[in-house]
């Protein structure tokens, strides 16, 4: 079984969630844990649920980055934190992946330090999984690539790919390019030039599916859709609110009359299998890909099962062996990004 | 009463739509309406729902812009179109104000052509109305404005906060501009160019709050968000995509049991609450701000309802004098967008 690095004072409501999810996720049998952070604080909570058991360590660190602290600042200075100390833990090899709800700038700088970039990658990219009616969709860039030019969306369609291969069990997945309408006119220089690279192409392990619209993530028709950083946040954020706005107006207008109530009543296993498919927190983590390693980022108000699940993850992407996957599929397609040999070392 | 042309041609499923909403709201009392499109066949409809009435009259026009034409030079040289003569009809003064529900870009271009820019405007938007926890936010531009520089956006700034005035009765709108994160080094150059420049600002009859994100837009908290027409169209796509998946994933597991089924009876009225409440047809129509006129965009799959709707915002803006409140509120803020005296020649 892969052991794993669990950053357990990243969160928002860090050590809880995550010293509770690790719990679980040893129990399941999903992976041994390395919990990383304030070690007798996390003893006690540990000891709270049972005490430490076969597979489930704690490593200490004395230091926090916090969600004020400045990304590459804090990756590079803070050399006790949780989260560098997880990442130093991998490269030591010493656990096999890393699971973070901690400052998202800094989890990219402490991955592309500590980690480095995969062999052929320009800019490594978080990958959220939106559920669909076909079941999932992944989306990426959701990270901090805001500036992008169109070799970098390019390589995002490969780095999706092999996820949805890997993690989504697509052979051949159907990835679209995010635009403001589906023809070919549309979209900004940015994804002009992207959709040219990527309809130039012609040995390829996915389905380039040309420009697709912010409804068809959820339609079930595309399994990778490529973005920027800025507007995959955007998407990420928009969609988290109106899910949460349609379940709050929900709750209100059901609960507006005893006939609501009663009705809800009879409807409570319908509504908790809906939460469920429509559920974040049942992915649990965002895996960065692009780097020689696992890690994978959780939301920072991550609880339990979305910390339990990130490690499930984790545990999977290792055993599906990511990395070299990645390696693999950026060569097989430099055609797709032309004149563009030893540009890794732009972006930070 | 204000006199409105309906281009009657234009939806996915015209000319039914667009008669039954004209009627309807001739009906209530909302506008008087001139229908603009194929008189045999208008004519035949309006019989089916009780003929001509005191306020509804019919405007012959023999050509249609269709989704597929290219809508500048559609605009330009489908000059008997039951678009274009709709909005020749508001030039000509016989009618107070456009709605449509055809090719959004014609919409644009023939408002650009024939009505004009408003003194002082650079670049008329499109205004969106997303419900929220508070009421309503207006989202702009959603329209073809996809590069924008930051000027842009501080105008974009100006023009919503006076929608927000006019159309949902906020005094004093709060206004934030979208972004991946609320810290300020967060967003892009134009973000940030924008960002600058609205934060510099001193006399403003709005409230800029500063970055905003995608879930702010239904919080309650903000009344206008600014963004450009790309991020803006995929903002509006994802959201009715949320919402259209969340609807459907509920139907399928309220119907799978027969308890569910029960439940589901009880709470008939808390889901056509629901549904009015989250539905976009509610608002029925996007107007186009900073044009000399009054010009409201309609779903290209809009039904009776929307283009009734969309008829009274349009009859709204009329009565509050938008086009002149536009000029009165870019007058008074030209300090937001400095060196940048007749730019408005850019763009089309």
């Amino acid at each position: 079984m892969s052991t794993i690095a669990v950053d357990a004072m990243g969160g928002d409501h860090a050590p809880g969630p995550e010293v509770e999810g690790a719990i679980a996720a040893v129990r399941e049998r999903l992976a041994d844990v390395v919990l990383v952070g304030d070690e007798p604080r996390l003893r006690e909570l540990v000891a709270k649920h049972g005490g430490l058991r076969p597979g489930l360590t704690i490593r200490h660190a004395t230091q926090v980055i916090t969600m004020e602290d400045h990304p590459s600042v804090a990756a590079k200075s803070k050399k006790d934190s949780s989260m560098r100390v997880a990442f130093d833990l991998a490269k030591k090899g010493e656990v096999k992946a890393v699971v973070s709800a901690g400052n998202s700038g800094a989890f990219m700088a402490c991955a592309l330090f500590v980690m480095k970039r995969a062999v052929g990658v320009d800019r490594p990219a978080v990958i959220t999984t939106f559920p669909s009616r076909g079941g999932v969709c992944a989306l990426l860039d959701m990270g901090l690539n805001v500036d992008c030019r169109p070799q970098t969306l390019a390589q995002f369609a490969v780095l999706g790919a092999v996820f949805a291969r890997l993690r989504h069990k697509k052979d051949k997945p159907r990835v679209g390019l995010l635009s403001n309408g589906e023809e070919s006119s549309k979209g900004t220089d940015l994804t002009r030039g992207a959709h040219k690279l990527l309809s130039a192409a012609v040995e390829k392990d996915f389905e380039y599916v040309g420009y697709v619209e912010g409804r068809d993530i959820f339609s079930g028709a595309i399994d990778v859709v490529v973005t920027d950083g800025f507007t995959g946040n955007i998407v990420l954020k928009t969609a988290e609110g109106v899910g949460q706005f349609v379940f709050d107006v929900m709750r209100q207008e059901v609960t507006a009359t005893r006939l609501g109530k009663l009705g809800a009543s009879l409807l409570r296993g319908a509504f908790t299998r809906l939460k469920k498919r429509v559920d974040y927190a049942e992915e649990g983590g965002a895996p960065l890909v692009g780097v020689d390693g696992v890690a994978v980022l959780c939301h920072g108000s991550s609880n339990a099962k979305a910390i339990k699940n990130a490690i499930r993850v984790a545990a999977q992407l290792v055993d599906a062996q990511l990395p070299s996957a990645v390696v693999q599929s950026v060569a097989r397609h430099t055609a797709l990004w032309p004149n563009d040999v030893g540009s890794a070392s732009q972006g930070s």
